[in-house]
């Protein structure tokens, strides 16, 4: 039987007989007994076994090491321990997989730093538990949130030709030789018959999809080859990138509000053990900031109100707030703190942003909207798009964009174009958000980042 | 209003006011009035609009184009069409979007090649739109499975350093300027510090987190860099690859029969309107092959025995069978019309399977598993894997391996091994069988093959 299903149906099971198959997390022999704080991984909640000396195996029972898997039997009893209301009285137990001694997971304090070495190990310690126990059910409140409304998920191309942002850092894919220096190459002879590399974003293969079916969403990873040693920066990234036709910035909004508040209180509902754990051992205030967000209602302010606002505020910022500029963290902060709550930035000033945002009348700025959160800072990012074929294609000829290569892009401005949407938020932020773990790199299985690929 | 949702509650939207927006699909105008086939793609279906004279703007409306997008207002009425029972008199129409004359997706039969060559709006397309909704409801019938069942969804990194297979062909990733020739790289310069490229496979990771949630599964990209042109083989697909603690051989294929089974009646259920048109216009026979699985009885042989079945078919085949050797295509077939279902067949030779399989008894068989299916042959392999440190490393040393570069892949025996297993599903040879399409191609939005990566 599996510990979450003892755990859900434990008031029918007390006095009977289970059996179960798990590893010991802590062993706690004594002379006359042992405690065996035992998981299996179906549920968040360990196990206490508890044997004593009429044990057939005591002597090996005793033995048993901290890691090993065992096959164990007994009867499920009401316990009297504080921290359990349930306990096992092992009648037969039997070591599956024996611990070597080496196992450097003991049930001690070890560093995040030590854990990410031992990255294989890691998902067994509470802590990792609990965070990629919640990874995988936000994926699915994603994926259900989408699907109840009718989105097709889009499984937007991992390897592709095109730039999306134009600018970004791309990791290349070939099968040629490579060497050190760099001279004219032949890129008819690589893979693809051209220079290919990692996707940084669906988006604007997401727009075609959307062009066809309204609603789309993708949900997959993308990368980035930017030389970045910071605690939110990863080279291999999850990301969501809903399109949405007929849909204004307006609309995207409340979209991304609601969004993000199913997300919210799903993981709240069914994650409620591994948040109590993190709000206890690691993000203090945690439960309050999540359930604050489902109750708040989400400011919406223009990048020019809140300029003014940083520029009013009686703050020493390191950056000073400036029209036409970007928005440090420090200024999130303090209007997440001054609306108390999320806050939607809109109409972004059009050089700080990408080609494809739809341009606004007044010639300045684009129909782009920042979400920001309380703690966390940018979350989401998103526009209406330009659906104006005229108007796009000067934008990328004023940027000097190859217009050749994303003429299939534009082309969607020629074929039934209409008001079109879309955000993007990435996965692995959003998850630093949910469990107030602050390094990337502890919500990522096996993170990439500047010389480091292990596992 | 969406149109899902105006077939949804047709019943109380009769004779009512409702608004739409959407794309013509196709518009056939007549001298006193007309008729537009409209989607928006929140269904599959279509609904047909009716205008006649007393539209204010009847002139322009009888110029409206196909693939155009419009809005409209008008009243639900019964129809007496035999092609629909609902439809809508319009009262008011504008067009949002117009369509270039150069739109190459007119209303008639186009091959699918051409539609290759214009992906970006073949979606718009009822075999595109058939085909995407049914992967976005398969990759959800996925997610439910697993979620329902308490498995954990694992996102296995896509960027690697490790061969899962030791002999895939793996595209690298750099960010190393590229060359024609091959000289020595140092490859301590490239962005990870190593030798890195695409995973064509996350299973070896997966297993480092079934060894601490007992059950979990992986849905993600893989790649291969082979030089395969046929109607199967992708450089890019999705694989989904679960990985179960304390389960073995028998208990995997209970697993995975439960599992294919719930995915196809999943579709079935919700995928009803686009299974109905691929079975007219595309695979006739699709229903009732898909009926029949659910209500088969999975057989199970071990390959020996499907061996001497083989031998003793009056069957003239191509490739002669052979105890020891690999089945062929046409064997697959002749298999699963002999057993009139699918077959699992099992405890294959060592020699034709990979490293981690657990190795049987006889010392020439392992416990792996193939399913093969009527009409589209393979697609599910798993295995049983080899628990024992010391069975798997000298196996490992035999296939010459490089054992450094998977030692924390091997210390999972070291630390609480237990017997377990796992299989992998390609994503698109499902789609194939669900949908009847026999291209690769065609189940893929962008799809990247050989020598092309294009869009």
């Amino acid at each position: 039987m599996e510990l979450n299903k003892l755990f859900t149906n434990k008031d029918e099971l007390i006095n009977k007989e289970v059996e179960l198959n798990g590893w010991i997390r802590n062993h706690r022999p004594q002379k006359e007994f042992g405690f065996i704080d035992f998981a299996d991984g179906t549920t968040f909640k360990h196990l206490q076994l508890i044997y004593d000396k009429d044990l057939a195996n005591f002597n090996e029972a005793v033995a048993l090491k901290n890691g090993s898997a065992i096959n164990v039997v007994g009867i499920l009893t009401k316990s009297n321990g504080k921290n359990q209301d349930i306990e096992l009285q092992v009648k037969k137990i039997t070591l599956l997989g024996d611990c070597d001694e080496t196992y450097p997971l003991q049930p001690k304090k070890h560093t995040r730093e030590f854990l990410r070495s031992i990255a294989y190990l890691r998902p067994r310690a509470n802590l990792f538990q609990a965070i990629f126990r919640i990874r995988s059910l936000a994926s699915m409140a994603i994926h259900l949130y989408f699907q109840e409304r009718g989105y097709v998920y889009f499984h937007a191309p991992i390897i592709t030709g095109s730039d999306c942002e134009g600018a970004g850092e791309m990791f290349q894919v070939t099968t040629l030789p490579i060497e050190k220096l760099n001279k004219e190459v032949d890129y008819k002879k690589d893979f693809f018959g051209k220079k290919s590399g990692l996707t940084v974003s669906g988006q604007l293969q997401a727009e075609t999809f959307a062009m066809a079916f309204s609603k789309v969403y993708t949900f997959g990873p993308t990368f980035r080859a930017e030389n970045s040693n910071t605690k939110v920066h990863a080279s291999e990234f999850w990301m969501i990138e809903p399109e949405i036709a007929f849909c204004d910035l307006n609309q995207l909004m409340d979209i991304e509000e609601e969004f993000l508040k199913y997300i919210v209180s799903y993981v709240l509902k069914n994650g409620n053990e591994e948040l109590q754990f993190l709000e206890k051992f690691t993000a203090p205030g945690l439960l309050q900031k999540l359930n604050d967000l489902v109750a708040s209602n989400f400011t919406r302010k223009t990048h020019e109100e809140v300029i003014t606002i940083l520029k009013e505020a009686k703050v020493d910022f390191e950056f000073a707030p400036n029209y036409g500029e970007d928005i440090a963290k420090e200024h999130e902060k303090y209007l997440t703190d001054y609306f108390h709550g999320p806050v939607f930035i809109t109409d972004w000033p059009k050089d700080i942003k990408a080609f494809y945002m739809k341009q606004n009348p007044d010639g300045q700025t684009v129909a782009a909207v920042d979400l920001i959160v309380p703690g966390s800072g940018e979350l989401m990012g998103g526009s209406q798009r330009e659906e104006d074929y005229n108007k796009l294609k000067s934008r990328m000829e004023e940027l000097k964009m190859d217009i050749s290569e994303l003429e299939w892009y534009l082309n969607l401005r020629k074929y039934g174009t209409c008001v079109h949407s879309g955000f993007g938020m990435g996965f692995e932020r959003l998850l630093i958000y949910l469990t107030g773990v602050d390094n990337i790199r502890d919500v990522i299985a096996y993170p990439r980042t500047p010389n480091n690929c292990e596992f």
